[in-house]
This record gives C-alpha cells, structure tokens and sequence, in this order.
C-alpha cells in the first residue's frame, strides 16, 4: 500500500459524492424520501402497519423491516426482474436485511409501540453504493413517518435514538477512497460498508477483500475516512428533515396541454 | 342511463387529467420517459437487447414484450411486493401482456430486425389508470430506443407504423366520463380500456361491466370519449418527443451540501 | 374491409359451429355441464363451498371464483402440464378471472349468502373459443348447483339475475365472423370475445386487433354478430337445464365384459 | 383372518367392478383412451415427441413417461387444483413414477427408437383404483399411438412385449376382496396395487398394512386374486383396441340447434 | 431363473451387509441413531412437538411423520441440493411418506396422545438401501424420544406396539439376494423394499421388475430371505436400545490443541 | 465498557472452544472434514466438478462456490427443513455468500484452471460460530480436494495461497470474548465474525451492533482477539491435513452382530 497509483476524477479522496435528498417524494407512503449520491438513485419509503408478524405480537414492542428492489433498467445492462424470476436473489436478500438492522438500530423498538414500520429501497439508478444509500435515505423516510405517528398522537414519547447513516469506503489500487462509484467499487482492492451513528460509533461493518486482503491499520484508516463521511450525511439528512412539506407534483418536469 | 347524478370536480366529463410526460428520466436506460396523469406517475423505459428468445430466432423478425410494477408504496396502503412473494399477479401478468400487445401493433416487427426491446412500467403512484398511462408513457420510451438505433445507423428503415395511446373511459352513475381516476374507477358501472392508434382505430379494447351491464349505443359514445383523449395524448407524446435531452439529474429537487 | 376474400367451408358467417351441451356430466360435481361447440369440448363443474375466504367474510354477500385449465394432449402438438411447471401462465390467470367476473354477474351475491362457488372449466379438446365455451357451459353448471340449494331449501330467493354467455367474433380477411375456430382464430385481423346478458347487453369485451387496427364501425358490425350467436346459445342453455338429470354412466360408449 | 365379516354388495368378492374402454376418446392425442371402473372414470391419452430428454440423447433407445392429475371437481369434495397450488403433490409424484415404470416394462425401448412417449392419466371422477384405471387405460393409449408410428412407417419392428395392467387387491374386516371401491379403500386392513403382465408375472408390487399388519400367506391369497382380475383386464384391452375409430363426437349426448 | 451366474463377493447371498447403530447421536435430538450399514450411513432423528398439524387436532390422537433428505456429497457424484433446487423430488417424497407410514404402522397413535413426532432421515452416505437403513434407524430413534417422554411421565402407557425394521432384496442375475449394495441395486432384474414387524408379518412392500417380470414363486423366495434378515436387524435395534447414553463427543476421532 | 460483569465458566475470555477437526470423514467426497468447536459439529466437504458455470466458461479461470445448510435436528428446537420449505433463507444464502468468498480468497483462480470446486457446509449440531466453523472447516476440505487434483497430476502448480480460518468475537456484557457460543451470541452487545489468513490480515469482517453501537476502539481490540485464535486454528488446520487418511468406518462407535 506504499505507492498510491490511482487519482481520483473530480473530487477528493475523502468527498462524497454530489448528494441531494428530497423528502416527500412519494406523497401516498407515510413517509418518504428520494436519495441521490453522484448518479445513484434510491426511492425510499416507510409505511406504518398497525399489526405486527405473529411472531412479535404482545411482547410490547415494534419492528421494523426493510425491503429493497432495482428497477429492471437501472443498470447499464438490462437486470431481471426479481417478481419474474420468482425469487429475490440472495444479494437482495442480504441487503434488505442489512437495512433492517440498521434502522433498527437507531430507534427504541419498545416506545415504537406495537406496530411496524416497513421500509422499502428501490433503486431507480444504480452506479455503486446502493446499500448505503438506502440506509441513509431510509433514515430520512423513516423520521417522516415517525413524525407522522407523533403529530397525530399516537406516540408518547420519541422513539429515535440518534442519528444513523452508511456509506462504503476502499482501497483503489493502493488509495483508500471514501463513497465509491460503481467503475471504484468493481475495481477496488477491498470494499468496506459501515453504517454509523452521529456519535461516531460503529453499527455494522461489512468489509472483504475483493483483490488483496488488508491489515487492521488500513482499516482504522478506512474508517476514520468513512466517519467524516457520515457526518456530511447526517448533517444532510437534518436539513432535508426541516424542510417544508410541498409535495405538488415533486416528479417531473415540463408539462404538456 | 337517463338520469346522470355524478358531477365531477374540476375537470369536464370529456377532459383527462393533468398530464406531464419527462422524456429521458432514466438516463441509463436506451429509452424512458416519466408519464404523470393526474396522481398515476409511471416510470416506462425501453431496453434493447441483442439476443431474442430461442423460439424466435431465425425468423427475420424482432419482439417487443413488456413487464409491469408497482413500487409496494405507490397504493394508499401498502402493497406486498411481487419478488417477496414469489411470484406475479394475475392482473400484473394481464396488464405485462396487454402492454405487450399495444407496443407491438406500433411497429413493423420485421423492421426491427432480430432483436428485442423490453419495455418496463415501474408504478411509483397508483391513482387510477396505471396501464394506460404504461401505454401511452412507453410508447416515448420505445420511438427514443429506436431513435439511439437509427442514429446509430443500425436500422436501415424506421420501423414505427404510427403513434400508440391509451386512456381509459367508463360510467358513473349515468354519467360517461373520460380518464377515470381511482375513486371513479371504484365506483364505475363499466370501465373500458381502449389502446388506440392515431388513425382513430382500435388496437385494444378491454371492457367490464363492473356495475350494470351495458348497451353497445353506451359503448359507442365511450369510445367517441376516448378519440378525445387519445388525440390529446399522441399530440403530448409528440411534444415529448422533440424536447431536447438535458437529463442532468432530472429526478430530485432541492441540493445538499 | 371493402373486399371480402374468405369463403368459410361448412356453415355461413353469422352461424355457430355445432353445439352440445351434456349437463350432468360428472355426477360428483354440485352442478356439471360438458359443452361441446366444434371440436371444443370443455368439462364445467360448480362446486358450492360454505366457507368464504377471509377477506370476504362477514359481508353478508356470497363470490363466484373460477378456475381454467387445459388436459396436456387438448392441442394439436401437447402441453406441458401447469401443475408440473410449477405454475399458472399469465395467460391461464387471464381466462379464469375472465370467467370468474362473467358468472359474478349474472348472480345477485348478496342473495346467493355467505357462501362461494368455485366454477372449474377443464378443457378436453382445444379448436378455439375455448374462453367463451367455458362462460357458456360455466352457467348452465353453476345454475343446477344452485338449483340444488334451492331443492335443499337453503336459499331464500334465486339469486340468478340474468342468462350469460360468451362467444368470439373477428374479421378474417376482410369478413366478419361468428364464432372463430382455432385455424380462423390464428389467422384474423381481430379478434374479439363478448359476454353477454340475455337483454344484449355487453358484461365484458376483450377485442384485439392482431394484423390490422379496427374501426368503431366494424366493432359495431361484430357486435351484431355476436348478439345473434349469444341467442342461440341462451336459447341451447335454457333447453339444457330442462333436461332431465339421468346421469347414468354419460361418459364413455361401448362395455366390456 | 378366520372370521370374514364383511359382505360385498352386488358384486363378489373376486368381481371387478363395470368396466368400459372407450378408445380414440380424444381424437387430438396420438392415442387416448376412457377407461370407466364403477365410478372411477380416467381419460388417458399418449402423445408422441420426437425429442427425447437431453440425458436420454444419444443411446439409441426412447423413452416412456407419465403424468397424473385430477380434475379438482373428481372428488366428492372438491379438490385444490394442482397447477393453482403451484406444486404437484408427494401422491401425485408417486403415482406417475409408477405409471411411468408400468408402461416402460411393456416396451422394449430399444426398439422405440430415439422418441418419448409421454402418458398422460387424467382423472374425471374417483372412486377408489384410480392409479391401477390409469395403467390400464394408458396401455390401450399406448398401443394405439404405437400403432400410428407403425401406420406411417416409422418403426421397423413392433416394440410393444406383452401387455399390462394393474388392479388393487385388499383385506376388508378379513375378507380379501378384488378391485376395492372408495368406501372399501378407505376401510381396509391392507391395500395391494398390482401391476402383472398377461403372463401373470409381477411388474409392480406396492401394499401398505394399514390397519394391521400382513402374513406372506395372505398376501399370496390375494396375488391369486389380481391374477384372475388382470386377466379379465386384459381382455378388455384386447377387444378395445380391435374396436374401429369412429371418433365422431364420441363425447356428449344430446345435441342442440 | 434357473441358471445363478452372480456370484456375490464377500458375504453369502442371505448376509446382511456390516451393520453399526449408534444410538443417541446427535444429543439435541429428542431421540437420535446414526445408522451404518456398508457403506450406508444415515442420521435419524426424532423430534417431538406439542402441537399438532391442524388437520389432525381435537381427534385424541397423536402422529408421525417424516422426512427425508441426502448430503449433496453422499453420493459418488455430487448432487444437487434440494433446498437451492427449490423443491423435494418426486423421490424424496416417495421416501419420506415410505418412512411416515411405516413408523405410524409400530405405534398406537391414540396411546401417543395429541403431539408429533417428526422423523429425520439424513443420508451422508450412500450406498444402495437408503430408504429402508432410514427406517431401521429412525426406529431406534423414535423408541429413544418416546422413552425421552416416559421418563418424564408424560406418557401414561407406552404407544410403541412392535419393533419394525426394514430391508431389501432383490435378484440379480437369477440369484435372489438379501440387502443389495448400489452395485448390485444399479444391475437387478427385481428390487423390492420390506418393511416387516418383529412377528415376520409385513407392513409395506414395494417391489418393482427392473429388467425382468417376476413370478410370485420368486416373490415367496424373496420375503423368507427378507425375514431372515429382518430379524437380525431388530436385535441390533434392541441392543442398541439398551447401550448406555454416553453422548461425549461421538461424532469426532482425534482431537487438536 | 468500563465495569465488565461477565464471568465465562469454563475457559478464558480469549480462549476457543475444545476443537477436533476429522479430515477425510466422508470418504465419497473428493475432500471432507468434520469440524467439532465445543458443541458446534459440521461437515465440510469439497467436490470438484470438471464443468463451470456457463458464465465462467472461457476466462481461463476455476471458480469455488459453497452451499450451507442446517440439518432439522441440529438446534434445540427442530426447524423446518429448507427443501422442504422450497427456499433457502436469507441467512443461509448470506452465509454461503460468505463460505464461497472466503475460500476464493485462498486460491489463485488462474492456476485452478477451468474447474468448479462445490463445498457444502452441513451442520449437524449449532451452538454458535456454525458460519466461522463451517469456513474453517471447509479450508481442510478444499486442499485435501486439491491434493487429490494434484496428486493426480491434474494441477501443474499449487493454486493455494495461504492458509485462511475464521472466528467470532463479541462484546458480551461489557467484556470482549472469543469465539461465542450460542447463548452468548443471543445475549452480545456486539457481534464480529472475522475471516483472516495467515499473515493476521483480514479476508472478511461482518460486525454487528446488536444491542449496543461499539467505537472503533472496541473494534480494535476485537480484533486483536481474533488475530490469536486464529493463529491456533491455522495450526489444527496443518496438523489435520498432515494426518494419515486411514478412512475406515470414521463414524460410528459400538458395532452390532
């Protein structure tokens, strides 16, 4: 790792991504907020259901679960469609449950009272890190709906805990990179996910070694790089979470006759 | 019939509903175009592929077929999704194919040359009307797929026949009203889909008397509703159609840091 | 449409093909009719069941469900077996939902109770129309199941409303036609199928045009047609429910040993 | 087993049931035949494909496979239909493996050459032996599309080796009884499906003690009496497949307009 | 028949293969053996839970079932693993209903009282006899979860009724065998599986003519050698019953750091 | 973390469970081992398969994929059987995600040449670390199946790498552990499983805040933890595949007549 090869087009080694968040996106969900990091695109939604799974009922708690899809189209080559296939496929599988974790993670599933909140990720464009956008879109879709149940009085009390985003950090030939695009993430000697919370703390980690396997001390780095990150983003979710709630025809652009 | 009772709110018996067509949305895609109708936002995009199935292979011809979705928020209260029950609907699987169908009577098959454009309508708001506006939305997305292949001079010959649209039309209480939103849909004595071309003909006609059943004359002034709309919608995809292609981050709103 | 070209061999244009109807067909069944029309020939059974799906309990009204499906050696080349791929095709779904809305017309639900008949149309032998034989032949079962509630004195009040049937009208090759059969049907410009009531009026219309669009004025045309054909098949069910029940072995011919 | 205590109503202990084979029952297949037991009603049918499953290519033999279903509407109480469930269950399986061996021990597959027949057994009405009427039935089916390739040429030497057929054979409250109803079915102490060949040889032995165990010597008493039964079987299918095709409607009864 | 020309290597033609039971396995079982006959190893379970399937509820009785399942590496070539396939083959389930039964066939199921018992049937080896060392095993098994239950005075009287064991045989090449190995399994004119009770009377057979038909003479043969074998299998389940529960470690051989 | 308030029984905070790895225990796969971590116990084994995957075909390089399941009987309480349930879970096809990369990383693809290695991870017994212990395991597995490809002649060079095993550590009640066992698993505040090669690098880190978010200091000295236990499994590894291959009747103990 002594000699850095690749330099990085158009931002820094520690920048994000070009990111906007755009609550409200999808009027009918509870809550709900669209996330765009550099060219990937996340709708996220969460919708509250009065009943909980069987298996969760009188314990005097929530839950919260997660479920994430692609648009067919999102990628530069046509995907299938899971519904087709009959079959999420395990990486699906793998990253909804990720999200659910952590989300999980940031709210007090006993003062969530019994009920469910069901996230959904659906990515409209895909160029690297979409796992991690969801999380951090999630959070913001999450709050609204949590809002939502507050404003209408069905919560006593708050049941945020603090603040919670993700996004990935690797090493390209040599240079540790914070937020990889998709041409980084395909070619990168190892590729870590963290999600975090504001105060700085770990949440979940998820690193491999796509190319070359990497020393604790390049981790420690990875990590200090990904926690500056969060912090852009936590900041950013709070600003889009102050933001008015328009919602007139938020989607499109020209309009015909 | 005699006795109209339902006045609508603002808009005339004859008049569709706001309607906004953002062609390029998804830049990723060889084709796509955002249609909003009213509350319907439907994502349609058209993807070429090189390969056709094995069992039309060797015929000098090509294939346009169609899948459809909806995003698990896009409905007042949330819908599973399709992939995470493993399989698709009936009325998923009825609506792919009738979309399949409208596409196919716009273009001369032989023309396209052995190759496959799969059309997707991803549903990110559902108010009524959703596979018609698939129709109408993709048609836009197919004419720019096959744009990118004449200017890449790999069609020899146009193979567009003429503009495809699709509008639904029905009766409630008495009353025959053009592009029926959900609340109207829900309540309709019969509610026609009628997939036409810009000849005023029919490609498709789809009717079901929900309510009451219905005289051929109350078909007749149905369909003289639904050339209205339809000549509307083709001047609409028209437009789209000669719109320059900006697609610098066409989705969100407000920027962040 | 000026010049009309085909020359249908065996019967006019506006006649049906030769039609049988066997009610009683398999005993076990609450109401069963075999219908045969050409060389179509489908088994319609009505099976009555005292308990509604959950999502429609405690309405005070019954349902009428259908199901479709084909004998693998029913066409000319085999089909796979549904139940061995794993799956109902898109197609299959389309036709018993289809039958399943045409019966639920001609019943009054709320008089019918809280109880659900489940229609089941198995084709035998497949030479086109074999959607509309099974909305035909459907009723004439579904009416002796509910004449068995009725002798059983476990309705109030018949809660037929109204005859239903169902028969194809297309043009092929410039002419209109009543009732399509399978070589007709593959070759025509449209293709349409009509359910009807007793009075002429329309319960449902699925028109395609598979070569060439079709005009308001030629759909009217078919309508007509169809409305000649519905009456005699009405006239054929009403004759085939005055039919005393033998039901003595009306299956095979010759007996052995 | 001293004690005989059940007595059989209209028929004797060693009595098939009425039986009749209806060949050319379904004039599209290749071969078919209705095979009638009492109650129990099967349509069987034969169709040839040219092309054998890819593990099979390439070793200079054909093949014989089966499949089984019931039409939901066959039981007294209505059955879940197969291809709805989305999967064929465990008894079905088990039925068509061993349709399946039956027929491939009638044929010297060599002499098949390189094509697959694939029986289909489907079951209009049960009632009781509906597995051992499918065999039975299916061999008929069998010869006569066997006798279609030897018709048109296309074998040099007639692959059939001796005919099969199959029956049950049980204990009922002591007394061994032949060709057992439902009702018999359902309250035996042991059940015995026997395939033989017309040289009264075993091809197939299943029997399950299901209410009490079984001594060898029993089960050679009831050996003795499939034997006499197949026989009969035999026979039938003998002057079955001597009867000229007809095949004129063979299906219905009365005959309207 | 007449002339023997196999000539078995190693052990007389009436010789069971090399046997082992290891009772109490796998300790989080309720019951638990591993079976090793040749090279046949299999581990079988037994579970026992406190509810039963609905079906079966309210009826004072209790029941068994079983199921039944192979490593992907037990056989010479890998196979496929059922649960990534997405579904149990039609052999499984022959199996694993063949197991069900006969472990109902030993116990008195109104004795049992309302619980079930679940078999496990896993195959890490296999080498011809699969299915019927599964039931020998899962006997063994069954007695040790049902003692489980006594022990706890859960059982007022004990429900096991007799001890059943289970084995093959089959002819190859004209002579009649005991208990065939893959190998001779693959090359048999006939194969049929017993399950017999300790009195020598028989609970299930399953015999099939793999090459050649066989008299009922041959049968008598093959079912006295069965009976022989039969009973060394039951003795072997009875001393195993009686070893001691260890339960240290069996699974393992050396041990590091 | 300053007040640590868990006591382990039994071992030392940074101790492994007792371990015994049994190497050729399946003596029909092309390499196997039987790994036992306190009461963990799965069989690993590795089949070489001569054909890739389609989409691998070509690039001159092998590729190693792994499969993962639970036997029904290995957790206290019985679950259900994945086969049976027609899918894998999402925590089964993650961890085989897992299994599958872990061991390409110890492997040059480039010198395995155009072959599949297939290892499937079976767990017979599951209390805690079955994901760590199954790659562990697996390690042995794969060289013992590459030393058959090179003891054959088949591999021109070594494609191994270097050693890789795998291990958790947690946070359990404030005190840092290794290698948990299942009820401290359920009860962590954190949860890592970590993959690492020989050199103390690391292949792979899965980290999990269950119950509360951990600093980057935590992690570090979890880590630290890691590094030695799986210094001392990379030994068990070596002195397993340095063992003789004596693979007679490895599994059972007691022998019966």
């Amino acid at each position: 790792m002594d000699t850095a090869t690749y330099v990085r087009q158009g931002r820094a080694a520690d920048a994000l991504r070009p990111l906007r968040l755009t609550p409200h996106f999808l009027p009918a969900a509870d809550g709900s907020c669209l996330i765009e990091i550099g060219n990937t695109k996340v709708i996220c939604t969460a919708s509250i259901d009065d009943k909980l799974p069987p298996w969760l009922r009188g314990q005097d708690q929530g839950w919260i679960t997660a479920e994430y899809g692609m648009l067919p189209a999102s990628t530069a080559s046509r995907m299938r469609r899971e519904a087709a296939a009959g079959k999420q496929s395990g990486r699906t599988q793998e990253i909804q449950r990720l999200i659910g974790r952590a989300l999980r993670a940031a709210v007090d599933l006993h003062l969530l009272g019994e009920r469910q909140v069901v996230i959904d990720c659906d990515v409209l464009q895909a160029d690297g890190g979409t796992r991690t956008a969801s999380i951090t879109g999630a959070y913001v879709a999450l709050c609204l709906a949590l809002r939502k149940l507050t404003d209408a009085g069905m919560l006593v009390q708050n049941p945020l805990r603090e603040a919670v985003a993700a996004i990935s950090v690797g090493v390209v030939a040599g240079v540790p990179l914070l937020d990889l695009d998709y041409p980084e993430d395909a070619n990168c000697d190892s590729d870590i996910n963290l999600v975090m919370a504001a105060s700085g703390n770990i949440i979940e980690i998820q690193g491999t070694a796509e190319g070359a396997t990497f020393s604790p001390d390049t981790l420690n780095q990875l990590i200090a790089l990904a926690q500056k990150g969060i912090g852009e983003l936590i900041l950013a979710q709070q600003q889009a979470l102050q933001a008015p709630n328009k919602h007139k025809h938020p989607l499109g652009a020209t309009k015909y006759p």
